[in-house]
């Protein structure tokens, strides 16, 4: 079709997704035989519990829908294990189910969203898809704390993104308290916590105390099931029951649930993976550094890497050319920097190895 | 909490969420020991195929991300199944996920949705979400016609549930395509063929014909995965393209992306399920008309029932009792009739036993 029939076509759409360019994930490479550190997934694979609950799904059973709005195993083996109600969680299809829900439920034309930036670059497009008012972004202080005039943006959600992606920072549970308790009646808290596995704390203990709290959870990360798609939102209650008259009634499937359940109360396994991950990380920091690269503490699974006397770009261009996958986002304040997700032992030795090579 | 806390708590939320009472899915009961004929499951299970493909996912592939934006391997075997292009194909969260997708991309406070009624209400629900304007809903011609005022409502989208539920009817797909010709340029016609695997005709012939037209499939029904949650969406390729920018990412997981290609690809045992539901649609139509009840031919895998000399609320309540589920709607020209699954010939047995008794 021509290019003028296309125009034609895309004007059934709102203006807002007409103008949208869309989110760019990170990209996958068919091939096994790369060492992908580009995406923030966990170089160690799941409990072995997991593979148990998928072969315990009978077929048969799938005819059958799930059970509706629930994923009731789920959030009771979560609930157990985290101390909270069963009541207080809602599953979703991955975190970034949990994200939409949350727009739809408190932001539209008049009810604005804001956060601290740089950060997920997804949160601007689901603002974008709902059609808010731009989206407030203020930038993080220069040690990764949370901007003052963040509790006075207006915005119906505020969201945090905890530890930060792409920088790894971490603001301490008590100052988003301080931030909740200032948004008090104005505005939903919505703490990111995709990547708290990795970190020292978290705020679940805010659940109990502020009224306008609400946390993402992953089974991605620490949990290995990026590619199940898993995620969960603990709220107070009221909270909770608001958002599930927003989400599908159906949004996670029998298999996923059986085998995050598995993977949720398989803790021993779980805590290991990560303190490999966190052992890991230091390592690749240290290594960094020794190669004259800038690399703040990080709280996640990734660390951001700077280039001091190096091109990050062409670095980028040139690991890819290795099959080294890295993340690089030609955005103010990122240019300099490669994002580099915590491989094996053997992943990240030969990542070093190559920017030796390299620089 | 106490109620007032929970007035509060409840205004973080739209205006629009807080007044929805929210979908309500049919009751799924816990016991096996049941006939489940209320949510128009599949009676038998699914294709051998499926449980392969689910054994071939290793629990190791799973730490990494799904194929973004894609479900490749499935949007390759359905069209080849199908005869349409992979680009006219988007992989959905069930069919769900595609209403919510479509609504998203079209439909605003100042773009309404349309649709013949009775029907799937759903619609209204995911309409009251979006905050657009009340739905513009027309009731069916009485031999379940589309009604002419269809065409001239002024709504962004419209919805054609084909065959529709809750009554089986079906409009062919001549009568679909006026509707999409006199709708040019002025709205999306959304088909929605969640049933159609168990219908004489289908509208995928218009794909190539209007620019307008966007089909829903699911592979619950007639491929009996309800509990996988896996759907699609068929459109010309830039309505695919526009609706990709509002779906999530990664909205459907590594296995139901197996499980749905292996069972789209088993085409011989997909027909031969159709086939034995199709049959026993025949002899459930011909018992209950037996019965007195009025019973118009279905295209669907269920029946609407109308009692003639009876209480449809109390025949329910009655079958419920002794653990068979019907559905039952108490609405305005439902509250007379129950809308039965077709089951397998010994749960079919069985219910019409069970209401010889009662009537």
């Amino acid at each position: 079709m021509g290019e003028s029939i296309l125009d034609v076509i895309m004007s059934y759409f709102r203006e807002n997704i007409d103008k949208l360019a869309g989110y760019t994930p990170g990209f996958q490479p068919d091939s096994a035989d790369v060492v992908k550190l580009n995406t923030n997934e966990n170089p160690y694979p799941p409990s072995p519990k997991v593979a148990e609950a998928i072969a315990s799904v009978s077929a048969e059973s799938l005819r059958k829908y799930p059970c509706p709005f629930l994923g009731d195993t789920f959030r009771d083996a979560a609930a157990e294990v985290l101390g909270v109600d069963a009541d207080n969680i809602i599953c979703t299809n991955g975190g970034d189910d949990l994200l939409t829900i949350v727009i739809r439920s408190f932001c539209d034309t008049n009810r604005p969203i804001a956060y601290p930036v740089p950060t997920y670059s997804l949160y601007t497009v689901l603002s974008d898809i709902q059609d808010c008012p731009p989206a407030i972004e203020i930038p993080f202080g220069k040690d990764g704390s949370l901007p003052d005039e963040l509790a006075d943006t207006g915005a119906s959600l505020t969201i945090v993104c905890n530890p930060n992606a792409p920088t790894g920072s971490f603001v301490s549970p008590d100052e988003i308290k301080k931030l909740a308790d200032k948004l008090k009646s104005k505005s939903i808290v919505l703490v990111d916590e995709a990547y708290i596995d990795y970190a020292q704390d978290n705020c679940l203990g805010l659940i109990d105390k502020c009224e306008n709290v609400i946390i993402l959870r992953s089974m991605s990360k620490g949990y290995s099931l990026c590619g199940l798609r898993f995620g969960f939102g603990i709220a107070p209650k009221p909270i909770i029951e608001g958002l599930r008259k927003v989400k599908d009634s159906y949004n996670v499937d029998s298999i996923s649930i059986a085998a995050a359940t598995a993977a949720m109360k398989d803790q021993d396994y779980f805590k290991a993976s990560v303190n490999k991950v966190i052992s890991e990380r230091t390592r690749l920091t240290d290594s960094l550094r020794r190669l004259a690269m800038e690399v703040p503490d990080s709280q996640s699974n990734f660390v951001l890497a700077k280039c001091i006397d190096c091109d990050a770009a062409q670095i980028y261009e040139k690991l890819a050319e290795q099959n080294i996958y890295v993340r690089y986002f030609n955005l103010d304040g990122l240019s300099d920097k490669l994002r580099i997700t915590v491989g094996t032992k053997e992943q990240n030795d030969k990542l070093i190895a190559e920017l030796k090579n390299i620089l």
